[in-house]
């Protein structure tokens, strides 16, 4: 990519061609919006706090007709965004688009200097399969995302375990591989041998129709900044919403253990046994990974949660139906269990870290990773899968 | 899909619970945007009559602050647009977006009709597989779509014939299945024994780094409308533009012919011969397709453009460096060479004619599809390849 003469060089995640936005030396990012007869544009960065700031930042028009703003520097990784036309939330033309939100939705790319265990790097290449499968379970045709590592065409007599790993609230089958670059940390893993060849599988996990549940709740706004540092206090999500997560986890659970699993399985040369059959999700996906994983152990030995915990808060001797009431048992039974979350998004990390202390007092065995300094989103997850693609179906 | 009273639907297109756009049984569509703020809301159909009209559509605002404008019936098919907010071209919030004009686009899809051969049917599916390879000749990681037949994996012995599939300008190598619905078409056509199983590869016709191309030639604008009918007369392409079309087809053939074609051979189960190796391409790509499949008659013996013909125009003696000029020997070492057009797209579609006649008057031995009342978008080009498919590695 071009440099300019400030040293700025436009985003990766730009459209072909697109010089903006640009990305700073300093992690500032500078947007621009050619809008000539509008009387107000800004920059909304997604959520509370992405690390891209709070926003909204107001734009400035000049001469020429073209609004810009510069944002202070900004936590590296991927940030959703949106512009503000005259009030109204647009995607940024210049940007490319990600299943976010429930709709598509503008991205930046804000490289984290010195990382690139996400790039594309010279090393070989898995594949990312559409998959479309007939589902009975909601009368549809549905498509799955499916990883599979780089020598499952040239060598096919070998057989893979398999990682099920669900996106996030309002994303889709799409998400790990475009906004989480989930192929691109396993081939980098896979080369340098430090995580096994695996099939993983991404589907979309929403499995009701979306008619028949409630609608979405308020989404949780802050209550006031903190001083000096990114995070932001949260409100708890409520009843409402619990109960909406759990309606969509039921309905994917039977999609999960009735379909997908066995449609896999048939279709892919997995090796089809708890050992080697691990789960994981992000947010919303991690409520169905808990609950699918946990609930099902004769399937999955490796259960990891990304930025969630199971409903309504932990308690040691009620969660998960109270899989962890015996330890011994879970420790025999449950080969990984992993939980993450990112520092910078307070209620989650709390809850997460009372979850791993309760853990840890009680002898579960379990691993507890914390991303340093990122938020609710995706640089917390590419850390996460990271950490995690490692641990998983060994010894 | 739920129908409202007046037995409108949402458009298949809409993203997740989207109730707008909206489908009326006469095919009108009815768009909505809440924009309490905007001064000015109006939906562009993309290019100068996609099958929408030629627009702009002025929405009326409602006292809830939104704002809604119903179409004249619309031709069936899949057709960009934006949203002019206050004069800014946007996405359309509730639709999903699709690479096109160089950018993420909305797009709407307007069903034809008890027509389904490019839905996702109850027939077996073949995969959509992305593809990294690195390339000498861009330096980059670049990314193949690849369909591969439904049996693909569990005929392992099996090894099938291969297209090249190519987008049109300001698109890309996600635009076939997505906006074209190759996969379906394909799956569709294999599972009525219509078409023999084959492989299909979708790349980015862009090769050369944008910043050495010379800035893209203004669009064909409409000289005047003709009056009863969807299609309107548009200037010829300029000479700016055909170099332009011309320097983005000469790096692209390096690409395909050094690159793409090896890499594909070695890493799917391909006939790798000339006979079961066939390129098409629509709009920009014709001018590949031609190019590449026409100057390379050791690799490729079947040809097909559709949406448009060979640079600067037909001359029977001179075009394509006069592989026409001797009929028999064309006839002899071409298996097939087709040609398509939309007859709404009046500039091309009076060039295909002029092409067919001049190669029917000399004897040269071609097919020629016309696709009644599309224009020079995606109807027209499924169409095209529903045409195409069965006709291919045939005999």
């Amino acid at each position: 990519m071009a440099s300019s003469l400030d040293g700025s060089s436009p985003a990766a995640s730009n459209v072909r061609g697109a010089e903006y936005p640009r990305i700073h030396p300093d992690l500032r990012v500078t947007f621009r919006l050619l809008a000539p007869n509008a009387q107000q544009v800004q920059v909304q960065p997604g959520g509370n706090d992405n690390g891209l700031g709070t926003g909204p930042f107001d734009m400035v028009r000049g001469e020429d007709g073209s609004w810009t703003v510069t944002t202070p520097p900004a936590v590296p990784g991927f940030h959703y965004y949106s512009l503000l036309v005259d009030g109204v939330a647009v995607n940024d033309p210049a940007s490319d688009t990600y299943f976010g939100y429930d709709k598509q939705t503008s991205g930046v790319e804000v490289p984290e200097p010195g990382v690139d265990f996400y790039d594309a790097q010279d090393v070989p290449h898995g594949e990312v399969r559409a998959h479309w499968y007939r589902s009975q379970t909601t009368d549809q045709w549905r498509r799955a995302y499916v990883y599979t590592p780089p020598d499952y065409d040239t060598h096919p007599e070998t057989r893979y375990p398999v990682l099920y790993l669900q996106h996030g609230g309002g994303e889709d089958e799409t998400s790990w591989a475009k906004q989480g670059r989930a192929n691109f940390v396993l081939d980098n893993l896979i080369a340098s041998g430090k995580a096994l060849p695996m099939i993983v599988v991404m589907d979309c996990g929403y499995a009701t129709p979306v008619a028949v549940l409630p609608p979405p709740a308020p989404r949780p706004r802050p209550l006031r900044a903190e001083t000096g540092g990114q995070g932001q206090r949260q409100e708890l999500p409520g009843e409402a919403m619990w109960e909406r997560l759990r309606q969509i986890s039921d309905a994917f659970e039977v999609l999960m253990i009735n379909e997908i699993v066995p449609m896999v399985d048939a279709t892919y040369r997995t090796i089809p046994d708890r050992e080697h059959r691990g789960i994981a999700g992000l947010s919303m996906g991690s409520f169905e990974a808990l609950r699918i994983g946990l609930g099902h152990l004769d399937l999955f030995a490796s259960i990891a949660a990304l930025s969630g915990g199971p409903f309504g808060g932990f308690d040691l001797q009620t969660a998960c139906n109270g899989v962890f009431r015996d330890p011994a048992a879970f420790n025999k039974k449950v080969r990984l269990f992993w939980l993450g979350a990112g520092t910078a998004e307070v209620w989650i990390h709390t809850l997460i870290v009372g979850m791993h202390e309760a853990l840890q007092g009680a002898g579960v065995r379990h691993v507890f990773y914390e991303s340093a300094g990122t938020a609710h989103e995706w640089q917390t997850w590419r850390r996460h899968l990271h950490d995690l693609a490692p641990r998983l179906f060994r010894g």
